[in-house]
């Protein structure tokens, strides 16, 4: 399995959407966890769901909406300036610790990296360029102009025609099971990055391999 | 607002899908609960992902598997035994003790009454039947024919061309805010039935009404 090119997912596989505890933790102590908990799992669920409906969104705008929700149904108080400065969290998330020097060795060995983001651009450019990995990829790609989300196949069709490759030429990388899944389903080979040791999602397809972090990926494409 | 039929959601608007709690719990003591709610989870999340990857099953399958994937991620042992046991509990899920009153009261009021699922005519068929329902319905409309799940537009548009109504002359109910936005984004008047007191889904859309549950229906509709 030699992919010319790899695709990263960027939410929950380099960033780490969770790394907005602390802040969250700071304004509403003892709720920090389960608010970022929520807040994740409505942003997704509306993607989804907006995706079907045909009511898009850019992301900022769902992340947005998910944060009121989740401080609503907690019964936190939310204000402008928790909003603000939350959304100002999402633009400079910790990178997973493994993944500054998995990417240096997986584009040594002379591979095109790219990230494939339900991030509008408004939120993913400052990320990357807040933790240093423009250098790392060749195209930062969202699926803001397609205004569909994952794991709609065309998501994944923008990946292949915007490198110029074949579905099976791109080796795609998540921590989202049900997008690696996605990304199978279209034809991509896929490595799903599975830190919590969750059970594999049941959508009728299988990764090419499973592994606990990115820093085992540059092994897992060199067997 | 005045209707000229009225579309119910099934699953946990009419049938209660936790009333397998106890089941699970025959099985599983202490993790009755927590099984039910994500097996809940994964089945809805399946369905949009599903839709989105343009791979759909029929909600019996998704069921199933998202059964296994909860045992599974919850380390609960789970044979065919058991899966049987608790598929067959989909066929006879209680209904909330407020609707059989309140749909014979909306019957008698001269409107056509309908349900739209996301079960496949494998499941819900049995499930009305075995209620004593059938008689209240003049339709049992199923996404099956569709192979595509809530809250894609077609699937409210295939009420409307069953019913041979216009979307404005169609009032949906449903306990799943999410359905019920979707259903509003299609058309429809909406009637939200939110029995736990959650937040409103951020989703674009405010439903004409929001209800405690079904049997505040009639008083709503003749306002």
């Amino acid at each position: 399995m030699k992919p010319a090119a790899l695709v990263f997912d960027a939410y929950g596989t380099l960033f780490d959407v969770h790394a907005v505890v602390a802040r969250c933790e700071s304004f509403w102590p003892g709720h920090g966890t389960q608010l970022s908990q929520l807040w994740r799992t409505k942003q997704l669920e509306w993607t989804w769901q907006r995706s079907l409906m045909r009511r898009y969104v850019p992301f900022s705008q769902v992340t947005r909406d998910a944060l009121g929700y989740a401080c609503e149904s907690l019964g936190l108080p939310c204000g402008d300036a928790q909003v603000e400065a939350l959304m100002q969290e999402y633009l400079r998330l910790a990178v997973y610790p493994d993944v500054p020097d998995a990417l240096v060795r997986l584009q040594a060995d002379g591979r095109r990296l790219a990230i494939l983001t339900n991030g509008s651009s408004d939120m993913i450019e400052p990320l990357v360029a807040h933790r240093g990995l423009k250098a790392r990829f060749a195209a930062v790609l969202s699926v803001d102009s397609l205004a569909v989300y994952k794991p709609a196949p065309e998501v994944y069709g923008l990946a292949a025609s915007r490198l110029g490759l074949r579905a099976t030429e791109i080796g795609f990388v998540s921590s989202n099971c049900w997008d690696a899944l996605g990304a199978k389903s279209f034809g991509f080979s896929v490595w799903w990055i599975n830190r919590g040791s969750a059970p594999l999602d049941r959508l009728g397809f299988t990764p090419e391999g499973t592994l606990r972090g990115l820093g085992d990926l540059p092994e897992a494409l060199a067997a």
